[in-house]
């Protein structure tokens, strides 16, 4: 049903857990309905799917507003010869979730991922003599509780995760702090024309010098080119040494953004631009602006 | 034994995982043989012993050369009134370790912290038909296989680990890449006088305009300090907006040091000295410059 034909089928996009995901979610967001999430066991194996063409698009957290940087993504950017080409912000909500005609009151075991069970500590708290217990995701989660069919046993994980096992939600917006918001990348094999309200991703490494960073940066500031996030990652191999990931505000095709670049590689010991693509203004900003 | 009396006691050192763990061995290189140190659960009981004068310092993993950095670590340093007092570098090497008696040959299965496990790949993947378990600890896992005292199963962890649980060496060095380290700060109740030869660390948010962070680097960069080590958390509650977490060579009592610090104050929205204390030198560094 999903692949119509050769040069018309649905677009395979890659994403890390089970159907129910927050990752397939943000497939969902980006891509419309009529794509073709494919579930992937591992972050290693989204980008391996999308190198061999197996999928024609990957999407990959890279980082969430209460936990930060999704590093093993970063360090993957750089493994994988891929593009950045696009970006998609998503709300994280979760739900208390259980076997369809179970209540609040008779639940005894809360399963979900680590950092699903650490968003909702305050929500957990109230429920007197509950077991926590950590698991590999948070919609297989919810699957685990459905295989075992136990009344007493509930998961934490999305609205979506509760439909589409046909479960029952037993409490909703049960997180902490609601300002959560998780910002997804989207790679592929080919690069892309980026438009005009862009932004562009980087990785380089410096001389071990001091002062050279500040360097790095005086070529977007005295341009004033906006950086939206900076990560380091060690460089493997030369301990205390750095790869610099930055995110700006422009296209790769703007004669200005192309004097930076040039700018920084004139003293930068490596450079790789890992993709310039549609800026998508996550909904806590535009909100704000309206 | 460890306590002589009050005034002339062994200092206790709070850190995360049972005996035998690389923070242990980091507490002993730091402190010397007299110390007393305190396992801890987790990273948060180590911090908590500390401030509740359990402890009189904690001894705890800031960055590793191949992993990158502990961010839980270095959140904890914001949310505790603790100072850094001390930093402390150990090279990690790892050995594949069993029941007295068994050989390698024998193995069937290994156990380890999964980022040991991950740091040994070539040397997993060259024992034939070995399958592998994470567990939550190095230490912890010898412990395990030593309760257990199968001699199919051998856990990754330091030489130590082995020698204190009485079990075999089967293998040593068995990491894939050797230039493995981790850095390590030691926190305690009060700050302390850094000496000459001194490192500082502080904790820093600024206003979310463009240019804000070169702005604050430029406050170390026109005074010629060395930043080591810069790390951004989120700012919890403000989606996309930063702590800066920098590291630089100097000591707080250099009126240059407190000229870039005031400095950088006139335009953050929040700062934090977290400790200025002595510097040292990690051996990695120590034998390039002999």
């Amino acid at each position: 049903m999903s692949i119509l034909n050769s040069s018309n089928r649905a677009k395979r996009v890659a994403f890390q857990g089970e159907h129910g995901a927050y990752s397939e979610e943000a497939v969902i967001e980006h891509f419309g309905e009529t794509v073709e999430p494919v579930p992937c066991e591992s972050f290693d194996n989204v980008f391996e799917k999308v190198q061999e063409g197996n999928c024609d698009y990957g999407m990959i957290p890279i980082e969430n507003s209460l936990a930060g940087s999704i590093h093993r993504n970063y360090d993957l950017l750089l493994q994988f010869p891929l593009s950045v080409v696009g970006e998609q912000y998503l709300r994280i909500s979760h739900c208390l979730i259980g076997m369809p005609g179970t209540s609040l009151e008779r639940i005894k075991k809360v399963i979900s991922h680590p950092q699903a069970l650490a968003q909702c500590e305050r929500f957990l708290a109230s429920l007197k003599g509950v077991d926590i217990e950590p698991v590999y995701d948070t919609a297989g989660g919810v699957k685990m509780v459905k295989n075992m069919g136990n009344e007493a046993i509930a998961a934490i994980a999305s609205h979506r995760a509760a439909q589409i096992y046909e479960m029952a939600i037993l409490a909703k917006e049960i997180e902490d702090n609601p300002a959560n918001f998780t910002r997804f990348q989207v790679i592929a094999r080919e690069s892309v024309s980026p438009g005009n309200d862009a932004k562009t991703s980087i990785v380089f490494s410096l001389n071990n010098r001091p002062g050279e960073l500040y360097r790095a940066m005086s070529v977007f500031a005295l341009r004033n080119i906006d950086l939206t996030k900076i990560e380091s990652r060690p460089l493997i191999g030369k301990p205390w040494e750095y790869f610099f990931y930055i995110d700006f505000v422009g296209s790769i095709e703007d004669p200005i953004t192309q004097r930076a670049l040039s700018n920084l590689q004139e003293f930068s010991t490596f450079m790789r631009i890992l993709g310039s693509y549609p800026r998508h203004q996550p909904r806590v900003q535009r909100k704000e602006a309206e």
